[in-house]
């Protein structure tokens, strides 16, 4: 890596999540002596780039790090001997977002960012695209480790090994992160006293086992939730309880987003009502990032504002700044990221994308080996792999057939037929960002 | 094998099904020489094993073979020095069933025999049954084959192999012989020219590959099926077309019993719509064994009727008298069968039973690896076996969590909440067969 | 295949071996209407092409059958439009398998055609060669099958697998036939009562269970082997008994090249007196081939020779013209050949070549699933595969070192320095055979 | 874990490496509080007890710390309570390892203390022992941690793995840490600056990959081996070079006990040379061991001498000593030992012992996942650990054949002949430790 200090590449850089990130580099600075961030956006993105650039330069200046902001449109520019790319972007911003959370739901079927016809669609767009930036990378910045933040990470994570030759990839998700966290506040405990063994794939990982100082109280853990403690959800999925037996039969944690596999019919109940009273989560979101790129502008703000929050990006900041800080000084210590599985999770190919807790070294990282996923979680884990890879395929092929054999194995559509009618109006709405499907 | 001819032992002789059965055995009498068939039934079905046998005793004699026909409530007596086993009852009779059918229908679940909520309490009543007759066999019959019938066949098959060291068994089922009948119809040529490579679980298999006299003929099947041709289909399956891009990406037959997770949205419907209108399948097929137990009453009647193709057992009679005739005989031909899988199918454990392509030996049914299956089923299947482990488990311990968690993970039912409500209103409407839920 | 009937090409048709061959085309003519015949062979070999061809041309006259003998130096002329191509030949003649066994024993180590030192250079000579005909293949008769015999059969298997895209390849040995014959010697019965569960990979194969009349015998046929029976060896090999503890402990018919590892040192001390008192087996072979070719002379000679069973190749014949007929009639019948494994033996990657009992199909051999192979002999099987894959990339690549590799982890070869000081020797006596190496 | 401090019992306490144990201890007594050091010992050790103890005590009293230490010989009291219990007991002491080194040279076979017929009787000598030790911590200490140092430890690691429900241990070695401070001393670095990637089996480990600072150096490190640097090596090991171009195409750092195994004729000359000249290894060490003793008994003497470094067993106390603190303080560093595989190694089977590096939890330790071994090593990896299962499975029967089995596939004995022989003499050597043999 560059002597001088670190030169970090952010694809999206004009997104209001970019502040977080700043913040992250800032406290950091000692041990990550960042010297040059890019920010990288794309002509549409130009004035929220802008705006967001100006405030992470006020931001550096406040805090006194001689890290220098660049603003630009130009990739070959961004990527040019990076050490870190970083990526954030948004294939049809949340326009898009927004038609994959509206034209499921006409079909009573989950309309979700990562999940079900929206998690598809959304690979569709994004896949195609970081197969291209890794081009541009293996000739500008060979030895740069890719940070990918971009959803569905997992299925983004799976193509760049199916599809590509670049190994230096992590996939990266606040999950985890988020799940730790409740379980800390559930257990009244500092978030450093908490262990969990994190296993699965991005938004499909579960909680394993639980310590607490090294002594494993998963059961008291489980308890705690099935008895209505409310903590173990995230902002930008509604709270609904789990069955208590169920979850004592599961005997481990599942996510958030297990809710649309596990409680289905209530979640879609959930996101009909929502989209009809309030709007889908993209829509509220639009509204959200309006006002904060209002206050984005203010010249005098020299912070990250504390409204930023509402937007639902908890700890987002913190998993990419100590992963990148991890990997570059070798700190060897334990993090759950999207990485090649390499025999980790027993059920999942070696060669395929997990999310597993993983040493981070210099040379990327190791997960830990778990054994085989226990019995009652393996058929739906290993269904949304099956899902992944096709819809992997697909996107790189644009064959239509792989799309919709992808729309109809997905767990959450219920029929080939209705599968179809999703798809067709689905490539249709996203045409304009789907060329290899013409 | 005793010298004299085989005894063979029927557990649940009394079904309509056993004229299918004698009839089968006297067709093969020169190379299978039976002696004695007992047909064993319970006190309650007493009347039913009358009538059914006396019609078999009237068939024995009119076709000239020196077989006895025993009737029997005595299980020590039917087991004792059995040659084979075969099981075809079914407890809690069509009343069972019919409730099997119905409540999940309430609560829009898919309501059928062997999947979902209804094949969860079919296992649930009948695995204690079976774990049951196999102590009896292992003291009465050890070196016994048991030829198991009774659904889910899969399901009853893998606790067996879970729950009990009994080794000599073998689950059977018609469908694939159905499906490969279905592509001899589609192709208009003699069954015996095609060979269908059968992978999967049971009522969850597919045909890899399809051969007509050896020459590999998958993709003209696919698209004979996919432009219309109806054949692939069963009597008791209701007759819904595939979407072709579907099938063609998959590029496998899947056998009727798959658009129960394909089109699960499809069949709710028209499953809802049949019971308003003409009952469920098990109100259907009461009406239709009444029938059938008044002709089988007359004692002129000394063949097999044909209404007796009505009920829905085609081929039946056949998978099941070409079965034993090629473990005595030690014929070494293909069938495809549920047994231990032993690495045939990748992505399954090798001491978990599957259905698929075997030589059928004395030893014993040898299976054709197949390698892992297809990335687009793996899923699928991995989540039925999944489910069956766990369901197993539950009918053993009685443990009502295991029974909500096997529920709430079939991909049918869609949520733990619905599974909660389902689970208590079956396990009271069947409590009487299920004593270790007490 | 061709309407007009078969056309075979059988490259190294020079071969003393070609009227074993011959004789089975002309006594299955009916069920496999070969009407053509060519055999092929390099110019150094054409003198014993023509004497060999030319009998024969006097076999087929005698047997009154209308297959036309082909004699031909033109590869492509042999291969285009053939059917079936089989090999037969041998890179460097007698003389490089004379040295092959001549040379290791000068440091202790075993020399044999197919194992330790003298298989790694019979690999590394023949793989190139092979590869080059699969090219040719490729092009000229891409719907033929290649039905391989020479030597090392796995590893050459091994090898187009790993570095070709040709898949219509069966690896043929008599090996297995062979244990068969000795087993119905040894107890006295007629062949075709017996039946073996053939698994492992080539001159690496266990008979895993023995049957008789499709009853499992195993542990009678071990006993009787431990207690003298020596019908379990072949002609090639010499004669020297097992440990009957080692024996049954194995529970499993060892192959008679296990000799090699599981009785190294007196293998050797055996092969050493061999050498000096009556030379190795290729010098016993090469004077037996002499007579041979004398007696092929003889204008009268109308059928193949008794004497040809001297040579060793006993069952070859039947083995290559079963194998053939089963895949043109898609028998369907049980052989043990070198395939895919596709998960038959457990510890075996599915992508590797192994020696399993296959059903023989038009579509080519599906192998029977076994799991994994026992305990005890999973070690030596990876480690002769670790050794054929590593040989077949030091074939492809000409690598020195890949090649000290291979031979150092050969179970046969006593240290790394050995190795090199073999290596040396070798690669200097066979240089003209080695074009990749120089 | 108790409150007051921590109990730990050393069993084989008498062993004169006590004093590097206890200095270990010491040393760590701020993060390692041991209120109690229970020596236990047998009858025939007393007196080595006593000396070593009563140097212990005043080491302890010169250190300063309020650690007592207890000498005993009764089992129950040494293990009432205990937080940890390690083992360093010898069964037959150094006389029975003379054999073990003895024997099998006069069959022309390595004779070695953890390898070859040498670690086959060690192990069956010690395997009932340790089962025994396990039946009464079930009893008196559920909740210590067992840390087993008695070779051979992979072994001994598997039989409790195999035939006891006991997962609390973990097996350990010194030789990984010896691989890395070689590689320190190599490149001339502090050790902290290399990390190695360990995987392999006990004894059989391999440096797959070299780490200086974070960044591989792996070719490197080859290099500087294969042109003449020889402190990869180990005091009780003999020093002989690797064929360059062996290791290039290896690729991975041997640990000094594959000498073996790739060296085998060249090690079993230099130790029929040693024995005849200076006595086999033990010979040499019971000599050093009666000169040690004589100084513990120096009551002036209240440090561990520096005379015990020649022993042989460098780093055993740091490797020991450590284990013990990070599961006590759940330090989740990372450290090579011997535990449950879970997957973490591809070609050995989930529930086997492998030796690898983990992370240290209060929980045990947890592997890191390396995928499947390169092709070259899978097959003697796989061949070792098929020798220790059956070699376990021997030591728990006693049965004769099961041992002939297990000496015959060891890769050091050359044939099954030579195999019975060296067993027959063994066996009688060591009846007296052998009584489940007769
Ligand atoms: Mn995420
Ligand atoms: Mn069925
Ligand atoms: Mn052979
Ligand atoms: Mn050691």
């Amino acid at each position: 890596m560059s002597k001088k200090g670190l030169k970090i590449a952010t694809i999206g850089g004009g997104s209001s999540y970019t502040p977080e990130l700043v913040e992250g580099f800032i406290k950091r600075y000692d041990s990550l002596p960042i010297s040059e961030l890019w920010l990288l956006d794309i002509p549409e993105g130009e004035e929220k780039l802008t705006i967001v650039g100006n405030l992470a330069k006020r931001m550096v200046e406040e805090a006194g790090v001689p890290m220098t902001i660049h603003l630009t449109l130009d990739r070959e520019k961004a990527l040019q001997d990076a050490d870190f790319v970083t990526t954030q972007f948004r294939v049809g911003l949340l326009d898009a977002r927004a038609k994959d959370e509206r034209i499921p739901l006409k079909y009573d079927v989950i309309g979700q960012e990562t999940n079900g016809p929206g998690g598809l669609f959304k690979g569709l767009r994004t896949i195609p695209v970081i197969l291209d930036i890794i081009k541009d990378m293996e000739r500008l910045c060979p030895h740069a480790w890719l940070i990918n933040f971009t959803n569905p990470a997992g299925m983004v994570t799976e193509a760049i090994y199916r599809h590509s030759n670049w190994r230096k990839v992590v996939g990266l998700c606040n999950v985890p992160v988020g799940i730790k966290m409740g379980v800390a506040k559930a257990l009244d405990v500092e978030a450093d006293r908490i262990h969990v063994d994190f296993a699965g794939l991005n938004h499909m990982v579960y909680g394993m086992d639980v310590y607490l100082d090294g002594k494993c109280v998963t059961e008291d853990v489980i308890n705690k939730i099935t008895s209505g403690d409310s903590s173990m959800t995230m902002k930008n999925i509604v709270d609904i309880g789990w069955e208590p037996g169920f979850l004592k039969a599961l005997n481990m944690l599942p996510c958030p987003y297990h809710r649309y596999y596990y409680k289905t019919s209530d979640m879609l109940a959930e996101e009909k009502k929502n989209a009809a009273e309030e709007g889908t989560r993209a829509e509220v979101v639009q509204q959200l990032e309006k006002e904060l790129f209002e206050l984005y502008k203010d010249e005098t703000l020299r912070t990250k504002p504390e409204q930023l929050e509402k937007r639902g990006g908890a700890y987002y900041s913190d998993a990419a700044c100590n992963l990148i800080d991890s990997i570059y000084n070798d700190r060897g210590d334990i993090q759950p990221v999207n990485t090649l599985n390499k025999g980790a999770i027993g059920s999942i190919p070696d060669d395929s994308a997990v999310e597993v807790n993983c040493i981070i070294t210099k040379d990327g990282p190791k997960p830990l080996a778990v054994g085989d996923l226990p019995v009652s979680v393996r058929g739906l884990v290993q269904q949304i792999k099956s899902f992944e890879r096709i819809a992997a395929e697909a996107a790189v092929s644009g064959d239509y057939d792989q799309a919709l054999l992808a729309m109809t194995i997905n767990p959450l559509v219920s029929s080939d037929t209705t599968a179809k009618l999703i798809l067709d109006e689905m490539l249709e709405a996203h045409k304009e960002y789907l060329p290899q499907f013409q």
